[in-house]
């Protein structure tokens, strides 16, 4: 995309002061009462599903030099004794060593800006350091945190395949064609799951390169669909939510979806969910709305957040 | 308490084999389709609730020689150029230092345990080691993550204070008062959440020696309690749920509550959790009851885990 | 000190240029193969001396909020079998977490900078990021390690104290005292180490907030005389070198030892080395020259580095 | 080799008991007085050499699960202003992320054992644990540090190679033919480098693949020649200093050489040493001894030290 096209959509999009000049939860500022008690009502089967991957050694990172890594656990103490006149009773601790974005996750709004701006006008020179996001960290999503109505476009099943070509980029059609196929319509503060199957190539596959190289994902003008519909975030079962090819790196610019909700309308993006036996069965009983609660921890300064996030249908 | 006494306490309450001997997630099996309905059935104001500490330098650890720390959060990348020949997009990263259990945070069934033995009959020998627990670690809590009603009982508020005072042990008559004075009653599969007042000692004085010293919390009684009333988890807002004081650590049976609830019923306990907000909001309109959804993170092998656990009422 | 006084000292000890535009060694350079052999030709007795901290958990560094702390030592794997089929032979390894300059450790010349710039006039901002110290770094130091004669002027007991009083400033009168006292004489290349007893407080008293508060040190006049004498590098028993005292912290030229040698001259600094046993052979012998070997490790862009000193005398 | 041969050679070689039961420093007590002077009396160039690795995320470390990674650099503060009253001075800070032995490095006495029993008859139930070597520490070997004649044997350029095939097996003929074609006699106390060239398969063809395999290296009837000729510690530019096959993990007594070396000597090994620049100058000059000084850092109860050992010729 040229920068200057992609410069229009920003503007329109831009969410910057609706909120407030010190507002720091963008869209989820959509998420209310009505919302939430909405969100409550889809409930019927009283099934619950995690969407999270597992996080230890074996996770999606690469793990090359310099970037992210698959988490590290190390034990502080292994059965230690608490009272050593009767040592019978004992006690087990651990540290985790882990990149707040390895595995199922939520972006931060400070994680991405561009023209040396963040979200809602923060500077970046005021604001990004060594010690994190000094505005705009995950700590503001967190409190209080996400959950609100989930809805659920399968493309992949739309597509009547397990899994996307990696080239494949999700089009607004396909999520118009998606909430028709399912019986499903996005409303105000609803949080949108997008299905890809890429996630089978590191789940089922075991591939890691394949999983974290290019890759089918939304088309940046899904943010714009986004916006129309007052969604509070958008999250799918890749590592990047929009489709990553080599335009996405090397465009005027890059990472357009990334930019748009994050920085633009102030949108988290939520990575990595593994939607697989949701999917499988919101197919089975027709039903692609449910309760989704995916609070991200409270990392003070933090570009993002590990999440286990809980469906409720 | 004698470990005879203990002993006899614990043989009553012992779960070991009644969900199957390969059993890994104890009193979370309370928690079926009904007791979710049950929970979504409770909301009426659509109001939301986080009740976790934030994760960073300035949490709730003293950080001695060789204890738990408090999270050391450090930046991967700092506003990284994505497109080198247009360098206004950028991206930042960032990874965490912590240990499982520094804040708001779950207890596995692997964490303690007693005559070398854990929850299920799990051997320790075979079980723990410098790379976590084998079995019993917190992924198990974590697939599906915990979500069910919750139930408040405010014993501070029953008994008239900001906080119980430090040497205070909250018996099984306190819990009965209380759920009557609040109009609730304990149901299979409701997570109880407990309110001593005592974390305003960390999060109003600032006084995190105290906060980690002697504390009020349950009698060990109470584990009987949860158990007639099948509650899937018990959580409080101090560090340790049960009363800390000089028997908890030199007794013939030290940590009695931990070891009844976690060895020998399987039930996790959910600790430093802020109830303050939350108990506000009960005491206003009335009503203590509501939807829990505290998913743990699927961290293999982790004696614990850090959770930001959502209300919704 | 105004800061008009410190920049006519420092105006007079620039040494940026001395070594070419890129050098990135400064005073380091004044070590030679004639001041090697001349370290050498010291060598008598044969007896070999450390003046490492240990590095554990139970280290100087006080630990607070967001600073520096102690070592964690994490086990990655204890007693693994190395072939399942004859599973006799077992390996262990480990991982540390540190601050490079939580004990005994060099400060590398990116370490501390004013106005902007760095030793041999890097600007901060070309240099320093997240990613630590693209130039200055202490692998500079390292490749080839520090190596040198080595001399110990021994203020403490000059002064017939086991340890200078907190707001002591050791004088240039003092260090021309002290090597007339103790038989040596400064010449270039040489390393001064000098014994102010401060480390007393943490080894022999277990004081570890008296360790790093006000602490006896070096005057900032003394950088002249390192400049003058062509010194390759200054260490010290305390943990500043210099004087630490309210001066050091609130002047408008605040650490004015550190900036003078290390952003100025481009000397490094040594911080914590124990110098106690090393001082008591030296009285007992009346030698207070020797081979000193301290190589800092090659870590890329480090800011600094731990370090085991070692003295052949 | 067969559990049998491999216990024939061990008992002959085992020193524990030698230098006390309590000793922690095995054939370093080779090293004292009258080794060091005759090691300072090998210097006549004062050309000095680092034998060490940079330690960074380009490290040789291949990072699979669960293994050794390569060092991970935080900075902890970058610029922060010292006196808020004026800004100009900064300091920065950082911490390190590593294994202990993910580069050039020393092992420790408790790094490996079998039959459960350590050197000098610790068991390892007593001595090992998540806290690491409770006996054995590289602690034990930094306190002093090690220092003394080092003597290079350059079976790489013997064999008219520059890097010797992957299944290359030192003999005790090689080490032989080595002292007599480069002029040098192992005595009490050396420390001996052996080049087999492989390092240049990481450092010059950037293979870390090929460096991590298998590799050339001692044969280990050489730790039989070791301890004939009372060598204080062995090193060498592979990553085992023995030869590393299939035989090395997969015999009845796999990994002999280190079995031999460090539980049934007590003798340090130095793994990863780039003798590149230091082998070209001894072929230059002809002379393959010169002092090595390579103190490991005390790191309490750790399996291993990172070095960067110096030569000074």
């Amino acid at each position: 995309m040229k920068r200057q096209d992609f410069d229009e959509i920003a503007e329109r999009l831009r969410n910057w002061g609706r909120w407030g000049p010190e507002d720091q939860r963008g869209t989820l500022n959509h998420i209310g009462p009505e919302a939430l008690k909405r969100a409550v009502s889809t409930v019927q089967s009283g099934k619950l599903f995690s969407l999270g991957l597992k996080f230890d050694k074996d996770g999606p990172q690469l793990g090359g030099p310099g970037g992210r890594f698959n988490p590290m656990l190390y034990a502080l103490q292994v059965g230690t004794i608490i009272n050593p006149k009767h040592p019978s009773a004992r006690v087990s601790d651990d540290v985790i060593h882990m990149p707040l974005q390895c595995a199922t996750q939520w972006d931060a709004l400070g994680h991405v800006h561009y023209d040396g701006v963040l979200y809602n006008n923060c500077k970046a020179c005021d604001v990004l350091s060594a010690k994190g996001a000094a505005r705009l960290g995950v700590e503001n999503l967190a409190m209080p945190g996400i959950m609100s109505r989930g809805i659920l476009l399968d493309i992949a099943r739309l597509k009547k395949v397990d899994a996307l070509p990696l080239d494949y980029a999700i089009s607004v059609d396909d999520l118009n064609a998606a909430c028709r196929a399912q019986g499903v319509a996005p409303r105000k503060g609803d949080i949108l799951l997008v299905r890809t199957g890429h996630i089978r190539r590191f789940t089922v596959d075991k591939d890691r390169v394949a999983f974290n190289g290019d890759q089918p994902g939304l088309h940046h003008a899904c943010a714009e669909w986004a916006h129309e519909h007052s969604l509070a975030a958008m999250c799918a079962d890749n590592v990047g939510v929009e489709i990553v090819n080599r335009e996405f790196w090397e465009a005027e610019a890059p990472a357009p979806l990334h930019m748009l909700c994050i920085r633009d309308m102030g949108m988290p993006l939520g990575e990595m969910f593994d939607l697989e036996c949701l999917a499988a069965d919101c197919a089975d009983d027709g039903r692609y709305e449910f309760l989704l609660s995916a609070p991200p921890l409270a990392v003070t300064n933090g570009f993002g957040s590990p999440v286990n996030p809980l469906v409720l249908k």
